[in-house]
């Protein structure tokens, strides 16, 4: 028996993934019996070099991959809701499972996906859209099964985390600090996402509708970037031990709406925040039963990413036998 | 149907479990589709008062409650090796699935616990035993299915952390700071297990077998106590911004064996754990494609601990279910 997989997209989170696939190829075969395979990768440009063995297909054609009847799931990682919303809804449709890195299309269509998913009795996997490799997604939807969740909060975007750490640790300005993010790969060309805290905004969202079941509407949500904090503040404030940190929180109200904001806040050493730095991520829960339990770790990069979609994908092939083993039911 | 729990012990965890079940009876019965009901309590001494209701059966013979062909989980939570062994040795033996918050039991018969219940086609969860609340060891079985893990670190003991937190943040001496924990609930009368960092070492040991598949031979694994560092030293070290914390830590090494240690630390404010303050427990796991994650939260507390073990509960009757459709084929 082989697992053959689907891949939408070689960037560095498609890449990884693959590369992760190929490497741990054994590890895999030893924990769910079937050996995994590669057989399809969808990209946008044929003509760009990239390092993928022979036996896997390539092509720009989804259509063409998702008529295959071998795939048994497709592993999506581009950017933005058009074509992956397409994409995957198709996939859905046929009954394959998705497991998506995508956190711009899940903010806003993942409501929808997983309804999909359920009409089909199929599944969609999104632990890679918020914060990277930490397994948030998993322990919330485990928490919740006993906990009432009635806060999150979050540093939720490494870039602009790693700005205000560098401007107060080595005195940087803001312009220095982010072209320093920049060189080490951390920010993209166009870093507004990641500075004006849209980037942040959209993992909240998905951190909500996991939570609460519900989003507050989204152009209620007040939104504001780092860029406004001066470095001669950080410094100020760092000599009193205070750190400024874009935050990212959201709370069910006593209505039982959901209040939302992503703002730079500052500090002291008592939050729990205060001590992710750099491009961590780090998300808070305030629970009834639990009390509050704080996930910290790397948010981005291709093999943390890669673990959160492989985690996902050892949880695909959970569901998947049980599904065969329900099916004659 | 109803999915029909025998409870072992009725302390501080027991009791918080029987509260819990009792008081969210219609959330289980939504999320597993079942009525649960803790039928039977076996409890050591008969005369003690009780907040049982009626429909419960009290009895001090384990033989009488696991004779009952109705019983389809034990959760236990009593303390020391025995009689808990022997009880959960039968229930395993019976083909029925256990659940345990007793860490010095899980340390030192877990593996033989672990391969009973295998043997029998059942399960053991054993959540609690570690960090309290914090669900470290569901993270651990989904990281490990992907990540290797080089080197686990933790603030295990709640009681000891709050000690050298207190000493330093109230200036207060060691005798203060312990007669401040045992007033406030969370040392013991005889705290010497948390103080000497025994029962970390307990749990690192079952971390370690759970990380490791293997436990370093006990008797060469260093454990200093918290007893022998001054409020002299504490506060001179957090003049220069340090602080010392009981901290329990194994790493493979390139042998392929674990080395372990349990002992005070002085740590920097870089160092992953500096800001688990209080009765707080944290474990940072190091692997090779996340990078490093740590988990901070409550390590201790009826409702805390009941939290993991109702988790426990709630994996089980997945098992459960599973089992059953598995059955006929």
């Amino acid at each position: 028996m082989t697992l053959n997989v689907a891949l939408i997209g070689f960037g560095t989170v498609g890449s990884a993934v693959y590369r992760l696939i190929h490497t741990r190829r054994e590890a895999f075969k030893k924990l769910i019996g079937q050996e995994i395979r590669i057989t399809d990768i969808v990209i946008k440009d044929k003509n760009k070099k990239r390092e993928i063995d022979s036996f896997t297909r390539i092509t720009t054609q989804i259509d063409q991959v998702l008529s295959n009847p071998e795939i048994d799931v497709v592993i999506e990682a581009i950017v933005g809701v058009e074509p992956a919303f397409s994409y995957l809804s198709k996939a859905l449709e046929k009954g394959l499972p998705v497991i998506t890195a995508n956190k711009v299309l899940f903010a806003q269509k993942g409501d929808l996906l997983k309804k999909l998913a359920g009409k089909n009795a199929t599944t969609v996997g999104y632990e890679a859209t918020v914060a990277g490799g930490i397994p948030i997604m998993r322990t919330l939807i485990d928490l919740l099964h006993v906990n009432r969740i009635s806060k999150v909060e979050g540093v939720l975007n490494g870039t602009a985390n790693f700005i205000l750490s560098d401007m107060r640790t080595e005195s940087h300005s803001f312009e220095e600090a982010l072209a320093l993010a920049q060189s080490l790969g951390y920010a993209e060309a166009d870093p507004s996402n990641d500075i004006l805290g849209t980037d942040a905004f959209y993992k909240l969202m998905i951190l909500c509708q996991t939570i609460f079941g519900q989003t507050p509407a989204w152009s209620e949500v007040p939104v504001t970037g780092i860029h406004s904090i001066s470095a001669v503040d950080i410094e100020v404030e760092a000599l009193r031990g205070n750190r400024y940190k874009l935050i990212a929180e959201a709370t069910l109200n006593d209505d039982g709406e959901v209040e939302a904001s992503v703002k730079p806040q500052l500090i002291d050493n008592e939050h729990p925040l205060y001590g992710v730095e750099g491009v961590d991520n780090a998300v808070t829960l305030h629970t009834d039963l639990l009390g509050t339990l704080t996930l910290k770790g790397p948010g981005a990069g291709g093999n943390a990413t890669a673990s959160a979609v492989f985690s996902d994908l050892v949880k695909c092939t959970e569901f998947l036998s049980i599904s065969k083993v329900k099916a004659p039911v």
